[in-house]
C-alpha cells in the first residue's frame, strides 16, 4: 500500500504520528526554504510543509506524490477543511509521476470551457464540483438498493442484445455476423422482459440498467441513459405509488437527510393541464393557470367563464381558441419596461405568442389594463375577480392557438416563479399526475398512437368499452368523437419539482386486450406475431395482474443535487451529437470488420 | 394489493386468519366433492381447500389464481414445505388469468428439452430449480456490493456506446446515425474507462456491468456476459490480493454461510504449469502431475528426472517432446478393462493422445506395467518412487506434443478425481495464480501478443529490461532467447475448483512503458494514437500507480451454485449461436432503419 492514511482523514488527535500519504498536488506555495504543499485525493485535502530543497525535484500542479512524515499542529489553522488542524512535517517526497500543465484549472469554478472540459474529461472528474455529483449518484443509488432489497424486489438483469421493435423512438442496431443480414437491437428499455419475469412469478423485480434510444438529440438528453427499473404483480396502481413514493422519500432521508413526510398529491391529467398548462408542474409554488376561454380541452367539471372575455371588437382574444391569464403576486409595480421585457419573452420564437396582455389591480383597488380600450373596469374586475387576483397583483394573459398557448403560459408561470425566487433548487415537491389519456391521434396516418406505451392497461372500467369497440377512425374529422379518445390510462408520473422522474403503468395482462391495443395502433395479426409473439405467447400461460415503474436515474440524480444539467451527473457523457469526444467515437472501422459483419457503408444523399 | 399473504408465509400461528392469496395453480386433486389445489408463488406453496362445485369453473394447471379464505390446521402435515402445517379453507375463488397447457412440466425434473425450455424461458423461469438460481445471482450481487461500499469502492457507470479498438476478441459494433459511416462499439469490457477513473482520483471503483464478446461460442460462452468489475489506487499486488480473497469469502458467507477461514495458496503460474499442467488447477485435490520428461518450458527451479526414461528403443517416450504421469492412488487394482477404457478416454479426438502407459505398483511391492518389456523392474520402480507412488497406485503416463500432452494430463487428472469423487460441487477451493508470462509469441506475425491485456504492468523489477530492450524479434527461430520472453507480468487469477472466476493485473502507469508495450505488440505511432490516444493523454497528467481485478459473474455464481453451465444463472441466455430463440433475435430489420444508418446488406461469399 503506498498510504497508511487518506488525505482526508487526519485529525489533531493524529498530531505526532509518522504517516505516508498519496495523492495530487493541488498547490505550491514557497516561503523562503519551506514550501507549502496542498496534497489533494478523493477524500480531501492535506497541507504538507517540506524544508527539503526543491531545486533538483522541480514539482508541478497535479503531480502524484508519495510522502513520508509526521502529523503536526497547524499554526495558521484552516477551519474550511476537515484536515485543516494539522499539517504534515515531510521527511522524504517520492515522485510517483509527473504532470504537464493542466488544460484547465482542477478548481470549483475552472476556467475550462464545456468542450475542453469534455475532451479531457478525466481532469474534469477530478473537480471537487464534479466529483460530490458522481458521489451523490453512487448515494442514489445505494439507497435504492437498500430500500428494494427491504421490499423483497430482485435485482434481475435482463439482456442488452435483443431484437428491433421500434415504437416511437428509433432502435440502435448491432449486426450479428454469427447470422449473416440479421440484427440485434439495443433495448430502449426493458419493459417487455420485466413483464415476462413477471409472467415467470417473480413478483417484485428492479434493475438500474442501461437503455438506449436513437433520437435527435436535445439539449440534456443523452443516446444511452439509466434507468430505475421496477414491476410488482399483484398489484393495483395504489400499492405501486406507495411503494415508489417511499422510494422516493427514504432517498431523500438517505441522501440528503431530509425528512419529506407530507402525502404527495395527486392529481389528474385534466387537472395538471388545466391549472399548469403541463403534465409536469413545478408545485414548490401556486400560481395556477387562469383558463379564460378553451376549445377543445374543457375540463370535465370546471366553469367555461369566457364570456367574461367574450368582446367581438378585440380581436386579439376574440381569434384566439385559447386564453389563459396567470396572477403575479405584487406585479401591480412593474413598470412599462418590465412589462415590455415580459411581451418581448413571449414573443421569442421558443415561445410563439404574438403579445402580452395585462391587467393590474392596484392597491388602491384601482384597475390598470393593457386592453383597456376595449374593456370597461367592471368587466376588467370582473375578470380579475374570476382569477382571484389581490390588490397590488398583476394578470398575465396570452393568447392563441390552444397547445403554443397553454405552452407558453406554463413557461411563464415558472419564469415568474424564477424571478421571485420561488425555485429553489433545494427545495423539493413530489407530485403524482394520474389518468392520463391512453391514446394520442396520429393525423398523418388516421391511427391511435399509445400515450405512454403498447403494454399501458386503459382503467379497469373502460377495459369493456376498449374491447367492445372497434379502434379503426372513421371520420378523421371528429376523432375526437370515437370512444377510443375518452379512455385514459392506468398510468402515472412522478413530478419532482417540475421535472417527471419517474412514469409507469399497470400493464395489460390478458392476450385479448394486448392484441386490440396493438390493433388499434394499426398493427396487423402478422406484425403483431413477429415482433410480439413471445409476450402475447407469455399472455396465454397464466400471467398475473401487473404494473411497474420506471425512473430517469440521471435526472433524478440531478435534480437531487440541485442542478437541471444530467450531463454532470454522468461520469463520461456524450455531447449533443452523440459524440464522445474524449475516446473521439463514434469512428470509422477497419473494412475488414464491416466484411465480417456482412454489411458495407451506404451514404444516403 | 391482490394477497394479505404470499403462499410462502401462512404458519400454523395464523390459523383462524381471513386471508387472500394470489399465485399460480401447481396442481389440483380431486377428492369428491372436496378439490385440494397447491397455490405457488415466488415465496412457496400453500394448500388450498376448496368444497365449491368447480364445475362451472375449470381450472387447470399454471391459472392465476385469488382466492379468499381462512387459514386451518392441516390433518395431513407436510414437513418438506415451510407452509405444510396449514392450508387454507377457501370461501371465494377469482380466475385472474387462464393457462394453457404448459408445453413442458413447472417441475424440478421437467420433462422439457434444452431447445423447448429456451422458447418458453418465461415457463422455464417458473421452475424452482431455476429460481433458486436467479435468487442465488441476487444474493451475490447484492453481498458483493455490501462488501465494497463497506470498503469505500464507488460504483461508477462508464459509457456502453465507446470506440472500437479491436484487441484479441472481436467487437460488437453499432451503426452511428448522426455520424454517417462512423460506428460505435460495445465495450469488451471497461478497462480503459477504469483507468480513466483512477487517474481522475476515484480511488477505489466497481460495477457489476455487462461486457460484449463477438467470438464463436463455445459452449457456456454468452456473446454478453457480466463482470464485477474492479479498479484500485495507490496498490501493489498484494493489496488487491487481500481486498478480493475477502470479497469471495464475504460472498461464500454471506451466500452459502461458509466460512472460508484458511488462507488462500498463492502459486506461480511456472508452478501450475509444471504441477497440474494448466493454469487454472483444481486443487480440491492433489494429484500433481509427475514431469518425465519436458522440452521447452523447463520449471527453473525443478530437478530433471527425464534421464529415469532414457531409453532409445521406446519410441513412445523417446520421440516425444514430453512425458507426464499421475499416480492414482489405489489405482493398481485397476483390471484390463479399465485401463483399456482409459487408454480410449485419452485417444478420443478432443484429447487427442497415441495411447495411455501405465506403471502399477502393486500392494506386494512387485511392479507392473504396460511397458515391461522395455524397463526392467528397477528402472520401474525407479521411476515410480520418483513419482511417490505407494503401494496400490498406479502411475498413468502420456506422452507426445508438450502443449498437448500437457493438455491431456490435466484433463486425465480431472477425470481421474472426478471418478475418486474428490470433486465434490458443494466443497469450495480457492486458489491464486500469479507471475503470469507478460507476452506470448506471436509466430504468424512474429510479434508479441500481450497474454492478459496491454495495460498489464511487468513485475516491478522488470520495466527497465522492458524499457531497454528493443521489442522487435530478429532471430524468430530463437523467440524464447529475446529478453522480452522472460518478462513476467504483475498479474494474477483467483481460481475456484478448477475454474478462473477473476483475473486481473497491476497496470501500466507511465506513458513511456505503456508506448513500449504498444511498440510490442506492433502498433505504429499513429495507431496507438487512434485507439489510444486518450489513455496515453491521461498518463501525462499524474497517473497513479493502480491495478485491479475483474470476477466473471456469470460464472462465480454458477460455481457457488454448485453447477458449471453458467445458462441456467442467466435470466435470459442467449443459445451456441448467439440467438435468444424466444425473442427470436437476431432478425431481418426494416430496410428503412439501414436507410437512415447508412449502411446496407452485403452478404459475403
Amino acid at each position: 500500500m503506498y498510504r497508511s492514511h487518506t488525505c482526508g482523514e487526519l485529525r489533531s488527535e493524529n498530531i505526532g504520528l509518522e504517516v505516508k500519504l498519496a495523492g495530487w498536488i493541488q498547490s505550491i506555495r514557497k516561503f523562503g526554504s519551506v514550501t507549502f504543499i496542498d496534497l489533494r485525493d478523493r477524500y480531501g485535502i492535506t497541507q504538507l510543509v517540506v524544508e527539503e530543497d526543491l531545486e533538483k525535484k522541480p514539482l508541478g500542479r497535479e503531480f502524484v506524490l508519495q510522502i513520508i512524515g509526521k502529523v503536526r499542529e497547524r499554526s495558521n489553522k484552516n477551519p474550511n477543511i476537515s484536515t485543516g488542524e494539522i499539517e504534515i512535517f515531510v521527511s522524504e517526497i517520492t515522485v510517483l509521476n509527473k504532470s504537464v500543465t493542466p488544460p484547465f484549472t482542477i478548481q470549483d469554478d475552472t476556467d475550462g470551457g464545456d468542450d475542453l472540459r469534455m475532451k479531457y474529461r478525466y481532469l474534469d472528474l477530478r473537480r471537487n464540483a464534479i466529483k460530490k455529483n458522481i458521489e451523490l449518484r453512487y448515494a442514489v443509488n445505494m439507497a435504492t438498493r437498500k430500500y428494494l432489497h427491504q421490499n423483497n424486489f430482485l435485482d434481475i438483469e435482463t439482456p442488452f442484445l435483443i431484437k428491433s421493435t421500434p415504437e416511437g423512438a428509433r432502435d440502435f442496431i448491432v449486426p450479428s455476423r454469427m447470422n449473416a443480414g440479421q440484427f440485434y437491437a439495443l433495448p430502449q428499455s426493458p419493459q417487455t422482459f420485466k413483464q415476462l419475469l413477471m409472467v415467470s412469478g417473480y413478483d417484485r423485480y428492479y434493475q438500474i440498467v442501461k437503455c438506449f434510444r436513437d433520437e435527435d438529440l436535445r439539449a440534456d438528453r443523452q443516446p444511452e441513459f439509466t434507468q430505475i427499473d421496477c414491476e410488482m404483480s399483484f398489484v393495483e396502481q395504489e400499492d405501486i405509488l406507495n411503494m415508489f413514493e417511499g422510494l422516493v422519500k427514504y432517498i431523500f432521508k438517505e441522501v440528503k437527510n431530509i425528512d419529506y413526510s407530507e402525502n404527495i398529491l395527486k392529481i389528474t391529467w385534466d387537472d395538471a393541464m388545466w391549472n399548469y398548462g403541463n403534465d409536469k408542474p413545478d408545485t414548490r409554488f401556486d400560481m395556477k393557470l387562469v383558463n379564460l376561454k378553451f376549445p377543445l380541452h374543457a375540463h370535465p367539471n370546471r366553469k367555461d367563464i369566457s364570456h367574461l372575455i367574450n368582446k367581438p371588437d378585440f380581436k386579439v382574444f376574440d381569434e384566439a381558441e385559447t386564453v389563459i391569464g396567470i396572477v403575479i403576486p405584487g406585479g401591480a409595480e412593474y413598470s412599462r419596461k418590465q412589462t415590455d421585457e415580459l411581451t418581448d419573452w413571449v414573443k421569442r420564437p421558443q415561445i410563439g405568442m404574438k403579445g402580452l396582455a395585462f391587467i393590474k389591480v392596484n392597491k388602491d383597488g384601482s384597475i390598470k389594463s393593457s386592453f383597456d380600450k376595449f374593456y370597461n373596469e367592471t368587466e376588467l374586475k370582473n375578470i380579475a375577480d374570476a382569477a382571484l387576483a389581490s390588490p397590488g397583483d398583476i394578470i398575465l394573459i396570452v393568447a392563441g392557438k390552444e397547445e403554443l398557448t397553454r405552452k407558453a403560459a406554463s413557461e411563464l408561470r415558472l419564469l415568474m416563479a424564477e424571478k421571485l425566487n420561488l425555485r429553489n433548487p433545494e427545495s423539493f415537491k413530489l407530485l403524482w399526475v394520474v389518468d392520463f389519456p391512453l391514446f394520442e391521434y396520429d393525423a398523418d396516418n388516421n391511427r391511435w398512437v399509445a400515450r405512454h406505451h403498447p403494454f399501458t392497461a386503459p382503467k379497469p372500467e373502460q377495459i369493456d368499452l376498449m374491447i367492445n369497440n372497434n379502434p379503426a377512425i372513421k371520420d378523421p374529422e371528429n376523432y375526437l368523437q370515437h370512444p377510443y379518445a375518452n379512455i385514459k390510462a392506468n398510468a402515472y408520473d412522478l413530478v419532482l419539482n417540475g421535472n417527471e422522474i419517474g412514469g409507469g403503468s399497470i400493464r395489460i395482462y390478458r392476450k385479448e386486450l394486448q392484441q386490440k391495443m396493438f390493433d388499434a395502433l394499426g398493427m396487423d395479426e402478422k406484425e403483431q406475431h413477429e415482433k410480439f409473439g413471445f409476450l402475447l405467447g407469455a399472455f396465454e400461460y397464466g400471467a398475473p395482474p401487473h404494473g411497474g415503474l420506471a425512473f430517469g436515474f440521471d435526472r433524478l440524480c440531478a435534480i437531487i443535487g440541485g442542478s437541471e444539467s444530467i450531463r454532470d451527473f454522468i461520469a463520461f457523457p456524450k455531447n449533443n451529437n452523440g459524440r464522445d469526444v474524449m475516446l473521439d467515437a463514434p469512428a470509422f472501422v477497419d473494412i475488414k470488420q464491416l466484411e465480417e459483419l456482412n454489411i458495407s457503408i451506404d451514404i444516403q444523399e
